[in-house]
C-alpha cells in the first residue's frame, strides 16, 4: 500500500494511493498514519479494506509526511562510499548515527527555508525507513521484519552549522523545513529488495545525485538492528539512511542553495519530491 | 508549583507538591502535565487551583517523568570548564549540541540499566529546562519567557559508545534508562535565578560531583536563544544544560557503574532522584 496524509499543515486526513494512483480518503478507517497504524497487525487489517469503496478525493491536496507524530528521527551519516569521498571523510567502520529534530518534518513538497544567515544549506536524497513494531537488540536477520515501510526523504544540511560550529552534527541537521518526508509511505511487502532502489536529486531541472540503495555501506537490515543495539526503536521512529553522492559540498566549487532554487527528488517506487527553497520566515 | 506526574509507567496521573510536601492529584484540573498544560496562560490558569481542596494521594507512588510527550530532548555538551578539563576536552567556543532519544526518558526513582556489554556507563547531574512556548530566533534577553520550569536530570552517559564507536556522542546517550528526569518540574516563578543552584551526585552514598550552576559557561538565557537559531523549540521540549566536574570518566583511574550501584543526586530547588543500576533486561 501507497499510504498518505493530506490536507492543511497541522489538519491532514489519511489516505491512500490506489493501484490507478488516485487519492482516496481513509479517514473512515483509521484515525490517520502514526505510531498506532504501523505494526504488522495493523497493518494487516488496512490491507483488507475494499479499496474502490474508499471515497476519491476531488482535486490536488497538499501531501504531508506520512508519518504523524514521529517520536525519533534517526539519520545515518557517511552511508556511501563515494559520499564519503566527496565529503572529504574516511568510509566509516561502524554505521555513523545522529538525530534531526523531530520539528524539522514537514510534507514532501512544503518550502525549504534557507535559515537566517545560512550561506551553506545543502540536499541529500535518502532512502527513509519506517519503524513499525518496537525493536530493542534485532538481529540483522530479523530487523526487517520491525518496518513498516519506506519513504523518500531530503536529508536537507547546513554545512557550517553541521561541521564548522562545534559539537555533533545535529545543530545543522533539525532546523525548520529540513525534513521533508513522503509523499508516500511505502509498505513493505510493496518493496521487494530494499537495496535495489534507484535515487536521484535535481536542482532546477539539472540532475547532481544519482545513485542506489545498492551502494550503501551498511544495509537497512544491519542499520535498524545496528541503531536497535543503541536506543529502542519505537513504531513510528525513521531512519533516514544516508545519500549518494552528488551534494552540493561535494562539488568543485561547493554549490549551496539560494532563495528561488527548486529541489526535485525521488525513490523508485517511493515518490517524487519539489521544494522551492525560500529565505526564512515566520 | 512543583508539578509532576504520578503512578505507574504509561499511567501516570498529574499532581501537585503542595507547601508541606505533600502530593495532591491534578486529575480535575489538567489531562496530564505536557506540552499543552505548559505555556504561560496555562500555567496561570493552573496557579489558580485552589490547592488546598485538591485531593491529597494516598502512599508513596512512583513518579514518572514530570513532563510527557517530551517532543525533543536536546542536550548541552561540556558546558562546566572544569568538567571539560576532567573530560581531556577543550572549553567550546560555543555550546555543543546533541541529543538524547525521547524513548530514554524515564521516571527519577525508575532503575538504569546498564547496556548488554557496556563496560563504560557514566553519571551526571544536570539542570534541565523545560519549554513552555514555541521559541524560534528568541533574544538572551527575552530567551527565559520561553522556559515553563526547571527540573533535576541525570544524563546517563555510556563512553565507549559515545566517543570511541564514531560518529556523534548521540549513540552513548539514548539508551534505554538514560533520562531520568525529575522528580518535580518547577515552575520559572519558583525558581529566582536558575545560575544559583546547587547540585550534587552520590555514588553509593559516597559525593562525587559537587557544583553550581553559577559556573556554567554558557546560561541557561543564552542557551535557549542559541538553540532557537538552529530548531524551533517546542513547548514540552526539554533542554539538558550541562554537568559539572566528578564523572566517571574524569577519575583517575576512570570508574564506571555496575550492577549494584545507587545514584542519588539532585538539584537545589528542584528535588533528589535515586536510581538503582541494573543489568539490562527486558
Amino acid at each position: 500500500m501507497k499510504l498518505v496524509r493530506y490536507g492543511n499543515p497541522g489538519k491532514e486526513k489519511p489516505g491512500l494511493i490506489d493501484n490507478e494512483g488516485k487519492l482516496r480518503d481513509l479517514s473512515a478507517v483509521v484515525k490517520d498514519i502514526g505510531p498506532d497504524q504501523l505494526g504488522d497487525a495493523a497493518i494487516a487489517k488496512l490491507r483488507k479494506t475494499k479499496v474502490d469503496k474508499l471515497p476519491l478525493v476531488k482535486g490536488k491536496p497538499r501531501f504531508g509526511s506520512p508519518v504523524a507524530n514521529v517520536g525519533k528521527f534517526i539519520a545515518i551519516g557517511l552511508n556511501y562510499a563515494d559520499h564519503a569521498a566527496e565529503s572529504g571523510l574516511p568510509v566509516p567502520k561502524e554505521p555513523i548515527v545522529f538525530m534531526k529534530a523531530t520539528s524539522c518534518i514537514q510534507g514532501p513538497n512544503d518550502p525549504v527555508m534557507l535559515p537566517k544567515g545560512s550561506v551553506k544549506t545543502d540536499w541529500e536524497v535518502e532512502l527513509g525507513v519506517v519503524i513499525g513494531t518496537k525493536a530493542r537488540y534485532v538481529s540483522q536477520k530479523s530487523a526487517l521484519d520491525y518496518v513498516a515501510g519506506y519513504c523518500t526523504i531530503n536529508d536537507v544540511s547546513e554545512r557550517e552549522y553541521q561541521i564548522e560550529r562545534g559539537g555533533t552534527w545535529d545543530k545543522g541537521k533539525g532546523c525548520d523545513t529540513f525534513g521533508p518526508i513522503g509523499p508516500w509511505l511505502v509498505t513493505r511487502d510493496e518493496i521487494e529488495n530494499p537495496q535495489k532502489l534507484a535515487m536521484w536529486l535535481d536542482l532546477n531541472g539539472q540532475r547532481v545525485q544519482t545513485g542506489s540503495t545498492k551502494t550503501m555501506i551498511f544495509s537497512v537490515a544491519k542499520l535498524v538492528s545496528y541503531v536497535s543495539q543503541f536506543m529502542t526503536l519505537m513504531p513510528g521512529d525513521v531512519i533516514t539512511t544516508g545519500t549518494p553522492p552528488g551534494v552540493g559540498m561535494g562539488m568543485k566549487p561547493p554549490l549551496y542553495l539560494k532563495k528561488g532554487d527548486v529541489m526535485t527528488l525521488g525513490i523508485e517506487g517511493l515518490g517524487e519530491q519539489r521544494q522551492d527553497v525560500l529565505p526564512f520566515k515566520l
